[in-house]
């Protein structure tokens, strides 16, 4: 299981949902909401642009790298709709915090790349491999104080909510390293790890939106459900691109999961199901080539694929229900395609 | 340069500083000062204790391992002198911001371990060589977060300084990086270096105290001076002991920043007198225990160990110089005990 898998296509927030947009043809043109929320990406990138500045350049530089580098933006984006959608007007009530859900992001990429030692990350050397451990740690660190410079802006509810957030990613982080190559691995295993490693900072970025839009209690709740739904949602279209998806798009090779001894979702489906193939290189401490080819192979033929799609889209429903009952607006419709479009994804 | 030299024979704050005494004669009975803030320290303690709690019971494991191992606690110790001294009354005014310094503390000792590939600390195996490289990268995050969960309690200012610290901290790692087994670095740059990676949790533990008791900005500006003064003299001496210390009170071996390439003040004093046996030590990538003891033999009987002393006595005034016009307390004697507790220990 994967963080996030990136293409190296994309350059900034205000590309990135045309990009995704023109990659989804019902999107185009007058239907597609995210241009609605364009001003608020730009400020966004605006500020993780000044945010990475250090006197130490190497700090920037390898923050910049990976910030910089190609990221779809979509936990700002669903903290931006989420306030919006409850009527949030200014800006900048919103940009700093949805700014701290990217750095923190950002910050678990750059240390998860240290613990998996992966070399590529959208399309080109992952920071670990460019820049070393020391600095890619350090680098960490300071996106890590960043994030909580700008929630600390904030009233003590966002503040802890934040840290919560970050909390769960550690635990989660470690629950999944108990169970790496670690064949006992169940389905509710899966799912508490990609609550707490993905869907986090999506269901605390849906909350805090709602909140600092003035939503009563139900409606924070509703969003923070919508949150916690599409973000294991995104993380099972993750797990499925790592065996299905194409290297190009995906910035990085296929497989990583089995290289890494991850318990993505199809691989646990094909565990239970006894796919030897797949239980070699999974439970092998360094599976050869060869190994991870003959497992993809068994995964794209048999079923867990299909299973896992299903899944997908249990969650992607649960998380449309969550939100049904939002008053309509054009940043509801907003967050109603962001589901569309993490499940249709291809990278 | 080490971050600090922790004995294996401290068991808890409130031990802590009795130990301390009891090894300063001059300290012991009704001059001791530090019996004042018992009760304060009892709480950080009992904050700390609670802070560490986490479902993932590794998680706590590892930080326990670190952070109830032994630390002197003396950027807790800062902070609520400082806080005292200028009339703050009630403990659960400075307790949780007083623990988040310890926090931070410790986060950062977890990550140069596995930085510098150290093997011990106080005495006992560092959590690095106990629990791995992945677990105790994600706990160095976990007690981040924690220290922000309680900064984030307090006002914007307190935020922000908390935050300015932690960047000052990650700048001065990769200050000191960039000077790892460099012979270029100079006596400006060590006091850069020292300034931001060791002092900053001092000078903002002064300021933040001093402040949240109400002081106005030239005590606010007195205390943190003080901070920034004592946390350099503190680092020169643990640079010294790492020549001089005994292992035994060390709880780790001697010549630790020749190993690890770090340029502490002993090392550039002798690079700058051109110790041939310092310099090839120093810039070796990997020297042998021989070039090492060489080293160390050299440093111990050349001059850079009294120059070195001199040095931390000259800071040490200036804190003590800085904090003059404190109104006169028992908390104002606390800080300057602790001045000399900095200077004279061994350990």
């Amino acid at each position: 299981m994967i963080h996030e898998t990136k293409s190296k296509t994309l350059k900034s927030s205000a590309d990135t949902f045309t990009s995704l947009g023109f990659r989804i043809p019902s999107l185009q043109g007058r239907s597609d909401p995210f241009r609605y929320i364009g001003e608020e990406l730009q400020l966004v990138e605006e500020t993780l642009a000044r945010a990475i500045r250090s006197r130490e350049q190497s700090l920037t530089d390898i923050a910049a790298h990976t910030i910089l580098g190609g990221g779809k933006r979509v936990r700002p984006a669903v903290t931006i709709l989420a306030f919006l959608a409850f009527g949030g007007k200014k800006a900048s009530d919103i940009v700093d915090i949805a700014a701290a859900m990217e750095l923190i992001h950002t910050a678990t990429l750059l240390h998860d790349d240290i613990i998996d030692g992966a070399e590529t990350r959208r399309g080109k050397d992952s920071a670990y491999k460019k820049f070393g451990l020391k600095s890619t740690l350090v680098a960490g660190d300071f996106l890590f104080i960043k994030a909580f410079e700008f929630a600390g802006k904030f009233d003590e509810r966002v503040v802890q909510w934040t840290a919560d957030a970050c909390s769960l990613l550690t635990e989660g982080e470690m629950l999944q390293g108990h169970f790496n190559r670690n064949r006992d691995v169940t389905l509710d295993d899966y799912i508490e790890i990609v609550k707490r490693k993905t869907a986090s900072l999506f269901h605390t970025g849906g909350k805090v939106g709602a909140y600092l839009a003035g939503a009563d209690s139900n409606q924070i709740e509703a969003t923070e459900r919508y949150g916690l739904n599409m973000g294991i949602a995104f993380q099972v279209v993750d797990d499925i691109l790592d065996v299905v998806g194409h290297v190009e798009l995906l910035g990085k090779p296929t497989g990583m999961d089995l290289r890494d001894g991850n318990p993505s979702l199809p691989i646990i489906l094909a565990l239970q199901g006894r796919e030897s193939a797949v239980c070699e290189a999974f439970e092998c401490e360094q599976p050869s080539e060869n190994q991870i080819a003959a497992a993809l192979a068994a995964l794209r033929t048999g079923n867990a694929i299909e299973a896992a799609k299903t899944i997908s889209k249990h969650y992607a429903e649960d998380a449309l229900k969550s939100i049904k009952k939002l008053p309509p607006s054009l940043y509801r419709n907003g967050l109603k395609t962001l589901v569309r479009l993490i499940i249709d994804r291809d990278f």
